[in-house]
């Protein structure tokens, strides 16, 4: 097995993993209220979307257990983040738009530290980079397949495009040997900067024209 | 690799074993008769429905390949449950109280050698009683997303919450140095008390107060 | 870890193989256009179809990462499905008969690859048969969840029996200490046959008979 830098993280790269988390599980536990789960539902609901697209990685690169198995925080957050939507669901409902920027920084983090991850479980670039971005979607993906509906990444919002630019450029800087901390701020500073653009313009993705086939 | 306890079993845990997976997959077999499957689709789901748990844990805990995939009878009683479910259909819709009380007995079950076997793979308590609360729903919601509805798990029905106590009883149990029989009949036992108590009493979990944001 | 004849495999093969992830891909991508999806939605989709089946195999014999995520030219093909679908897919949805056809040549193809693979991983017969199965309707099945549609593979038509067939040719033919080609291609043989006629022919399978209990 590979020696994991993410085993035994800086203080920062922790909280800044953690905030991501519990974002992401805000988000999963509010599409939960609106189809009428209880709190439980809520708290799976929230753990899934927010520890569903790091454990879809672990599992695909071998990285068993999931980090997340081994370290309670991982599992305390998103169960606060359930509890804290079980309980003030109308006002964070209200802030959807912060929340919205809070998600676009959970996505740029987790795109390049999925990918850096996936390097160093030996892939190669294209599928390390490959990785960054499920890493950032999957949570979303299976958020939505868990409660009944289309997966919104699929549907002309520009959400999978940045996190795949952003692990790209981390894939790219670390193979062209540039200090890790460099490689880690660009990468999510590109997906930040794409996704935020994307949310504040309402850039869509392009649609297939003409009418489909029956 | 660690020892697997479940590899050679008893014989009274394996027959336990194969009779929740039987149960577990008549009620996914009948949830396919009700959405217009095929004989094929009733068997997969069942199976789906009977083993997915086990699957799901083993993947994430790194015991692969699954320990149903090398004992031959884990996959034949699926298929039997599939057949049976076929032709008799109607008598088992019209048994569904007396399937549901077996059903917990399967969720019991599942969820302590879930928990059992987590531990045996070096997982610390909280994510093993994690797992085996898993091991006891993964396969409901498997079936559930694969009938194209929303899993009832997450719905106001206490069935993941019975899982988790039992899953951590038996994790506190095995931490304390318990014989190992006693920490299986009592995490059992209060998996199996709390969910047949929240059939007969009609117990809900709490939901979300106050009007869903849009 | 075993030897992996499918790392090195013959150029035919390979070319077969790329052949099937694509005509899979493509089914997957005109899916998402009747979604309304938008071209990187496509793209995702189509990967999803081509490749799950393979994935899902690999990550329950315990073979991580999976083979496409470390060859280049397996997630090149998916993403020039999509774009072909993308831009084609008038054209290609009035094709859809001929592209069940080649449908049919890769299911017959994952089926017996993913027999053959599970074995070389050390399973039983019935377990590789069930692996090479999983490998060619694995990917259709994602497809449908992500699409928010019942896998139709569950729906009275005739396609996961064949592959089932087919692989468990493979399997017996390999047993016998067959010749690989020879095996490879009996088995392909009869799931392809199998399939193409149940498509010509209309075949169904049996469904439950009587109304069912609600």
């Amino acid at each position: 097995m590979p020696t994991d830098p993410f085993r035994e993280p800086s203080t920062t790269l922790v909280v800044l993993d953690l905030l991501g988390i519990f974002v992401f599980a805000i988000s999963g536990a509010l599409v939960g209220v609106r189809k009428g789960y209880d709190v439980f539902g809520l708290v799976v609901l929230g753990g899934t979307t927010g520890l569903g697209g790091g454990f879809l990685r672990d599992v695909l690169i071998g990285a068993v257990p999931p980090a997340a198995l081994a370290d309670w925080r991982y599992l305390l957050v998103p169960v606060a983040a359930g509890l804290v939507a079980f309980v003030f669901h109308p006002a964070l409902g209200r802030m959807e738009p912060t929340i919205n920027i809070f998600d676009a920084f959970g996505l740029s983090l987790f795109c390049v530290a999925g990918a850096l991850k996936a390097l160093d479980y030996g892939l190669g670039p294209l599928p390390a980079a490959l990785m960054g971005m499920v890493t950032g979607i999957g949570g979303g993906i299976a958020r939505d397949l868990l409660a009944g509906r289309v997966p919104v990444v699929f549907r002309g919002e520009l959400y999978a495009t940045p996190a795949l630019a952003g692990a790209a450029v981390a894939v790219v800087g670390t193979r062209a040997d540039l200090p890790g901390s460099l490689v880690a701020v660009a990468g999510a500073a590109v997906c930040l900067v794409w996704r935020l653009l994307a949310v504040w313009r309402d850039w869509q993705a392009p649609m297939p024209r003409g009418p489909a086939s029956v």
